[in-house]
């Protein structure tokens, strides 16, 4: 859908080669509203933060921002002062092309950990970006923000009568997103990979964008896993230029951003480095939600889980083996498991061969549902996870050299 | 060392072939003592148990035993009540046999979680195991328990100056013990891993045992991951014949137990499916050796960490992003890295291409540590993990088919 992704009224896009990745492609995308917006954030809650996530966390607080400068090829993480410093002369070259304070150009990278941001390369590219900068750049920009990702993740949503939202994002690999509000900490920093930015043209002040925001990142990229690795580099940014004169309610907005947060996580697990199968996890009847959630973590990131689904094979044993590690209580004597609504464990043990076979069949789809019932409890939660075969191995083990 | 393992005192051992494995291979072994003697026991944490771990911890809180009986090919996990039969029922056998109480005979099982224990060939093989059973029948003991392990794992120690502690264990996929004490739950149980059983002559009380088995399952098993997933089976007992009538100290056992469950646990570790490296992982300078452990942990069970280690990568930001995510406080900007004592990360930015470059080469070889100093804390943990390569994924998307 990227390339057919309209406009977002009040933003301008644009993306370039700044030389940044070593394959010539484009790697810096800029993002602009026409004056400061309200905005909200959340980021890593990884304790090694890159360098433009401590900057972008500070400034981001005021609850106002213009612009977001994105750049793949390198995380700018584990970068020291200099990478610091490389961030705030990069942003302050936006800043000083849109004529505003440093303070609103949020910055964002992805990439290998490590390695020095080229800061002179990317001001040089400056210039370049605002020729380009133009309402229908969004394709572009989802495009720049790509490192292993197989395709450009966008995603857009109507909020409430009048308004629009659009997502775009990348994230393939280092993905388990643990997102929450920055808290600041007295030390610099570190790798890259889960990014999402929000635009949208309803009237709303950054309090509310924040409220809504709590629940997309909960319900979409927190609860989401390729490879159970938090990056250092995660952000979520949503910026509103209000160019639609509407408001809406917290309601509107909250349905509205995770329809397009989730969209853009499932697309993200689909595109799981290497990965062929995705599935809709299910936890139900423990206690909590957040038991459930912990169960559905522990459950995505099992080695075993995932090659059994690499290998299509509904060995249900993996998944309650999973579960039962995962420090929440249940009797597995009322576990029930069922793959697209096939009941292959009941009361916790075999269904029967018959089951199994069904189950196989929806395994071999690149998408299908697992459900874990664990009891009469109310909590829940919903997971996006994938398998992990071959080319996991092939994406990973080569990726620096 | 298998072939060469000595006898232990007090102990025969057999294995034969009583046709739970499809391919023919021996398959159920059994070690006796000539009374009930002294032993300990941990299980695993998992709240999933199977079957034999059930029964094998019920019985063993006694602080006696007269023999383990232990088989591959099948879990006995999430097999409900048919399955608490069949360990009674071939632990019955055994028993009649030897002329003990039924309590005195602990069952233990490792295989695909889920299919029922054929207990009547169990039955039927007891004649030809107790023809079998000797002295010098350990190798084959170890070789029937062997799953997926690519080769038997045994080790032995002195106890003091006239006290020897042999062991023997299987484990190369679902191996990220938690061994505890047993908390019976009111519920059966579930899949399969991690088996090990040391046979000491010296003369020690149940309790003695248990004191040094705790630190020997910390130090060993528990400091060990493959794909960090803890097993429903997950076993370990020691018995004590007393042969040597020699008594050894709690100090003189927890040295030899713990040099003997370290062996294993490496041993397991280095034949993690698949793998072709193994890191001896060191963290230290954090506030107390459990936030060493949780943060080895972490690193342990990161795919880019295993997959960096299967590119021979010393992508030293996937460490530092493993470790950052752990949820123990350190300071990015303290942290150091080194591979063989080759430092690649200094107060947390790199060192440079040339120790990388040294560092890579280390990562050639099938054995490297790899030390995490984050900080000036006392905290301290070692762990062992390997590498995930192709052959991870061979060995485990096609377990069941």
């Amino acid at each position: 859908m990227s390339d057919s992704l309209a406009a977002i009224a009040g933003f301008r896009f644009a993306a370039v080669a700044a030389g940044i990745r070593k394959d010539g492609r484009i790697d810096l995308a800029l993002a602009t509203a026409e004056r400061p917006v309200p905005t909200a954030a959340r980021y890593t809650r990884n304790i090694v933060r890159a360098a433009p996530v401590l900057v972008a966390a500070e400034r981001s607080r005021s609850g106002m921002a213009q612009a977001v400068l994105v750049n793949s090829g390198c995380a700018n993480a584990c970068t020291g002062e200099p990478g610091l410093r490389a961030a705030r002369v990069t942003t302050a070259a936006i800043a000083s092309a849109l004529g505003c304070e440093a303070a609103f150009v949020l910055p964002a990278s992805t990439g290998v950990i490590g390695a020095q941001l080229p800061a002179d390369k990317i001001v040089a590219a400056v210039p370049g970006l605002f020729a380009a900068a133009a309402p229908d750049g969004l394709a572009d920009f989802a495009l720049a923000i790509c490192t292993t990702d197989r395709w450009t993740k966008t995603a857009e949503a109507a909020v409430g009568v009048a308004g629009r939202v659009v997502g775009v994002a990348k994230g393939a690999g280092m993905i388990q997103p643990s997102l929450g509000r920055f808290e600041p900490k007295p030390s610099p920093e570190l790798h890259a990979t889960m990014l999402a930015f929000l635009f949208t043209d309803v009237v709303a002040t950054p309090e509310l964008l924040d409220a809504a925001l709590e629940q997309a990142a909960e319900r979409g990229f927190n609860s989401t896993s390729v490879d159970g690795d938090t990056s250092t580099n995660d952000t979520l940014i949503v910026m509103a230029s209000g160019a639609s004169g509407k408001t809406a309610s917290l309601d509107e907005l909250v349905q509205a951003f995770c329809s397009v947060t989730e969209s853009l996580a499932e697309s993200m697990a689909r595109d799981g480095e290497g990965s062929e199968h995705v599935a809709e996890l299910w936890v139900r009847g423990v206690a909590s939600d957040a038991d459930a959630a912990q169960i559905a973590r522990t459950i995505s990131t099992s080695l075993l889980v995932k090659t059994a689904m690499a290998g299509k094979d509904p060995n249900w044993g993996r998944w309650l083996a999973a579960a039962g590690r995962a420090g929440v209580e249940f009797d597995p004597a009322q576990a029930r498991i069922a793959i697209d609504g096939v009941a292959i464990v009941q009361a916790g043990v075999a269904v029967g061969a018959e089951a199994e076979t069904r189950a196989k069949q929806s395994m071999k789809g690149p998408r299908y549902q697992v459900e874990l019932t664990l009891g009469d409890g109310p909590g829940k939660a919903r997971y996006f996870m994938c398998d992990l075969g071959h080319e996991y191995v092939n994406v990973n083990a080569d990726y620096r050299s």
